[in-house]
């Protein structure tokens, strides 16, 4: 299962090197999840208004060259493990404008209904959506 | 009624000019006026929990001189009239290092009951603690 | 002089009240203007990789309604006056997806020459580009 | 080599789920190395003003818990291995009031000549106040 987005880098994520600062790609990493679940059909904000979140648990970032203001960066997202518990993990690629790798990062969530203040499974509704990603190969 | 506080620039507050980025500032003002109702004796934290939440409803700012990359930032805020509405509005001077004035701002919020969705007077206990500071000068 | 611009609001730019935090708005100006720049035929970056940033020098901003997680903004961004100082007023009002006016805003900025550290005129090419806007009545 | 920041957490770094956005600490992990470097005697700023940045190149995290609106936390910053190439990698625990271990961090920085657009060695300056750090145990 594979998503890709697009986003132009504004100038207040940008500091004084001229580089995008390092903690904003994780504003870029939360559009593209977010957009490959909307793509799903079920809206992250849908789920949220269902009663359930996804705090982020775990991430690992690679930065490999500079993102630069005004840059239209190109964000591949993919999903590659079906986490038994209730976790899961996006795999992100970020290329610039000349296609060039720039950034690698692995984002693991999990699930979390605000009410009870506990983890819980993976909602139905998305669990749906993706066991076709994750069918087993037999 | 004053206040005073110290802050020193972060370096992803800075944009690719070496200046604070503008919108920067209203963390800046957030800090502040928590600060000056912090030193009331009441927690902005606690006024959320107790149910009312203050949305800012006009901001106006002027940027006088650029502040950088770890300065020690000092912010100055008043509270200049007493609104009959539900309304708060915080004065607020920002000086460098060199104590020059650097940046002037204006900022009125209201309160809000977030279960009603609807716009409420001044908590009892905050007013309590304003009251003493906009009595009639008579 | 008119331009038009969709911005999504991101999760991180939300606050626990739900709603975009004041602060962030200054994100979506700067992205209005630098679209409405940029359809003029002079990107902002080009602006200053030729030497010329712009610092904001003043903002005044009202807050009619709050904007939330994942709603599709529209930012429209006019140029009223052209001013005979070396300054320029953005004038912006935002909409929601119900078409409800939810912010106003007026933008002032300078232009400035990073290297000798002074105020400039605006840059003969952007001018060329946004006379005809202003043109007398006549 | 140790460290102790102590940090407040501001409105507009919590997220709708009334935590810490989880980008938003990579400002803390920003300020407890710069000031572990500032007790060093050689502030960042004044290595940026004789040419060399610090760009982030790895950043691993776990959010063990969330933080909140307010809350007084605390980073240990400590310094590990000396690497042999241009890097320095930070470690950071971060502490709730409660004294709670609530997340954990690495972060690698490379130094960076902005003129060259290289990467350099670490600075003389830096490294004879981090040497005794890592002086071999024998």
């Amino acid at each position: 299962m594979k998503a890709s987005t697009h986003i132009r880098v504004r100038y207040g994520e940008v500091d004084q090197m001229g580089f995008v600062y390092y903690g904003n790609y994780a504003l870029y990493y939360e559009i593209a999840r977010a957009e490959m679940i909307r793509a799903c059909g079920y809206p992250y904000s849908e789920m949220e208004k269902e009663g359930t979140v996804m705090p982020v648990v775990k991430m690992n970032i690679k930065y490999l060259r500079a993102a630069k203001y005004d840059e239209l960066i190109r964000i591949e997202t993919s999903l590659l493990e079906m986490h038994p518990q209730p976790f899961i993990t996006f795999h992100h690629k970020i290329f610039n404008e000349q296609d060039e790798l720039i950034n690698k990062a692995e984002v693991t969530l999990t699930f979390y209904d605000l009410s009870t203040q506990k983890r819980v499974a993976m909602p139905d509704r998305l669990r749906q959506y993706l066991n076709p990603y994750f069918a087993p190969a037999i």
